[in-house]
């Protein structure tokens, strides 16, 4: 029997441990954004420092301003193979309101669902379920094979839920001992669906602005200055109007410099997926796919930059009528962006679009809220294949390769700080109920997911 | 001599009496928006009520669901002269900031100008004391010339600070009384300056809407969504900022329909005028003059119709980012209308333009909040001369035709109800501080104002 068939024989026999240690877990409280959870949260750390010092790591705890990071090495069998660096965050968003929930939030009970049995919890999938994939199939591999087939650092935070903000200052000062690894492993994503694995090879960027337009040095009065004063709301809208086409492209000169056409079997494999944007939209209440025209949904969401005003406000928004003309304008703007796109050059743009169209008695402020590169895998990168081997094998078969719909700062700040990509495998579903009352994490993705890992540090060992 | 010039020789030697009664007025604080203030409005109309008794009127209080109208008729000498009928208000605004005013507001005192000695009090002009200038002329008609030269019918109301929105209900209820004159006469503008007398001949009507656009039944996120569901911001401004074209010109068809344009006569004489539109907009911290290019400043102010976003609001307003797509937008949009344009087409236009560019999954709410018709006194209107005629001799030159920049409802109200013209000829100067702290009225533009009154009283009374 091979390594990688006896630490899976061994994971199967020993479904019940895992899950009374992943119950465990979930009964600490850790809720970043709570300062009364802080002692939770150190607990919640302290707890997976001890799980992995007793699968043969050096495991520590690092202060941070905020909650402490678990760091842990294993330097795997001597020689040259691969060396990889899980990441996760052991901190849980808040559980209120808590009448919403069926059972009582850290306290995981099991019910029955359509996949069969689920753990219901806050933390169940995001991230201590999915953290626990991996840390059960690396205790399987130390338990039947002595230890991981690679060397391994794991990094866990516990401020991903409020932003990750000591983050990038942890990665920085531990630049040197992270960046000898090859390659990020992060499970905090989802499936395609229960029958089919997913891998997220890119994630969009985000640029968030606000927009300030000031023109008179009070508000007027629209009879007397009506026709003789700038309205900088008539201008604010001018200008934001101006944004797309009548087909949905984003006009700002240059925002397009960067962006990739998907590949044409990258296209084929998205369409065989047939998305059903129909219901899609229909769940929000809506019928016609709105974006760029001649691309599909999947397109859109995955591999397409977008702009959206998300918020705009300015003078008299109380009840029937006012007749100002008001002193300012205001609005929130925001850009996902893909990878090639460059933050500073789409912020550059849209500042000379602005003020493209700003009369001289005008005076705009944009500030910047994020900026953010979107990220994306290369398709040679090694790992990718490794993960999509082990992954056809585990579900028979291939994993689905998509783009991630929202941003995930914490990949590009991996990117930026110590120069590694990341590879997203999660093991969650849609129906999660991620950062909502009743969370889940069915049982057969929690168990396909340690499987999973379990073959897929199998076959990154191989890469070479 | 002249009755004219016996009735102006009595005035000019009763200057001392005509002030006494005008503070005595202003020393009720007939304040109409605070309840308790009502008796004061009651005193400030029985008070009125007496004055024009003691004038041998024919003279009422009439109750209204709010403060009472005072209503009084002088046949005048028997025989076919016109009819005039003389509107007023005698409530004022609220006093309030106390702390801004010089003295107690309405302890009227004198104080020393550039024009010499000024009144301050709240109504010592709006619309006390300009009704008093009327009223003074029709008490030295009495008394020099036993009455006044023609038939005078007088409405004062007690609700013109607060919408007038009981006297379109007593106009009706006196409708056949009232419709019988053949002019309105109103005391409530002001002069070009000091030295020049102006006649307001044309009022800007107002239609006032709130656009309410709906998407998604519920706030989106924008990276899940962006780039498929309809942004309802975006949206809306796509529409406003497609209201105007770079001139400057309104894009709603038909919405010109009406509009005539000034006659080179009258074109010239407000170019002669030199208004200084760089000062006007220098002093609210503006440079450059907005509105339709290729027209003057007063053209625009007078004669031309506008577009005004007067408020927008939807989505994100907080600090900082929130990345969401919002399930609604909003936005006040008004329209300053002169005569000839109809404000239901006007509305339907908008409703129209907006729906041309509304997508099958968004709804628009379209709330009008106000709707009134531009007002333009017809140019032959013998009235106008006979006041331009009695203007000139007062001030040694013309009076300026000038339009009015704000709208005046009751003009609208007045000319819908009981079919009549206004005549808008007011002894106001732009410094009086309306409706602000150490409101005031020259004691010279108040005694020219009666003497003016005087002379037009004269003049109507000539006109067949």
């Amino acid at each position: 029997m091979s390594d990688v068939k006896a630490v899976l024989a061994h994971a199967a026999a020993r479904r019940e441990d895992s899950r009374a240690r992943w119950f465990e877990w979930l009964r600490i409280p850790s809720v970043s954004a709570q300062p009364q959870h802080a002692p939770d949260c150190r607990r919640a750390a302290e707890w997976l420092r001890a799980q992995l010092a007793g699968l043969g790591f050096e495991a520590d705890i690092r202060e941070t301003a905020g909650h402490p990071v678990v760091i842990a090495h294993h330097p795997g069998p001597t020689g040259t193979g691969p060396h990889l660096l899980f990441y996760g965050h052991y901190d849980v968003q808040p559980p209120e309101p808590l009448d919403l929930w069926t059972s009582p939030p850290f306290e995981p009970v099991l019910t029955e669902g359509p996949n069969g049995p689920r753990a219901v919890a806050r933390g169940a999938v995001d991230d201590k379920g999915q953290v626990m994939t991996w840390l059960e199939a690396l205790r399987f591999w130390h338990e039947a094979a002595g230890g991981p087939p690679c060397a391994i650092t794991v990094v866990v935070e516990g401020e991903e839920e409020v932003g990750s903000k000591h983050l990038p200052d942890f990665l920085e000062a531990h630049a040197e001992a992270l960046g000898d690894a090859d390659i990020v492993v992060i499970s905090d994503s989802n499936m395609w669906d229960v029958a089919t694995p997913s891998i997220v090879t890119s994630v969009r960027g985000l640029v968030y602005t606000q927009v300030d337009i000031t023109a008179a040095n009070k508000d007027l009065h629209s009879g007397l200055f009506g026709g003789s004063a700038l309205n900088p709301i008539n201008l604010l809208t001018r200008i934001l109007g101006d944004l797309k086409d009548e087909g949905g492209s984003i006009l700002i000169p240059g925002f397009y410099d960067g962006v990739q056409e998907i590949s044409a079997e990258r296209r084929a494999q998205w369409d065989a997926l047939e998305f059903d944007e129909a219901a899609f939209l229909a769940d929000v209440g809506l019928s016609v796919p709105a974006g760029e025209v001649g691309r599909s949904a999947l397109e859109r969401m995955w591999s397409r930059p977008t702009a959206d005003v998300n918020g705009i406000w300015g003078g008299y928004m109380g009840e029937g009528a006012k007749t100002v003309i008001p002193s300012e304008a205001h609005a929130k703007v925001s850009f996902r962006l893909v990878a090639g796109q460059s933050p500073a050059k789409v912020i550059a743009g849209f500042r000379d679009f602005i003020l493209d169209r700003l009369p001289d008695d005008a005076q705009v402020k944009i500030q910047v809220f994020m900026h953010g590169e979107g990220f994306e895998i290369p398709s040679d990168n090694p790992f990718v294949h490794a993960a999509q081997a082990a992954l056809a094998e585990q579900f028979g078969r291939p994993a689905v390769l998509q783009g991630g719909a929202g941003s995930l700062p914490v990949v590009e700040q991996i990117k930026q700080v110590i120069g590694l990509d990341c590879l997203l495998v999660g093991f969650g579903l849609n129906d999660d109920q991620v950062h909502s009352p009743n969370e889940k994490f069915d049982v057969v993705c929690f168990e396909r997911g340690i499987d999973s890992h379990i073959r897929m540090l199998d076959a990154f060992a191989r890469v070479r």
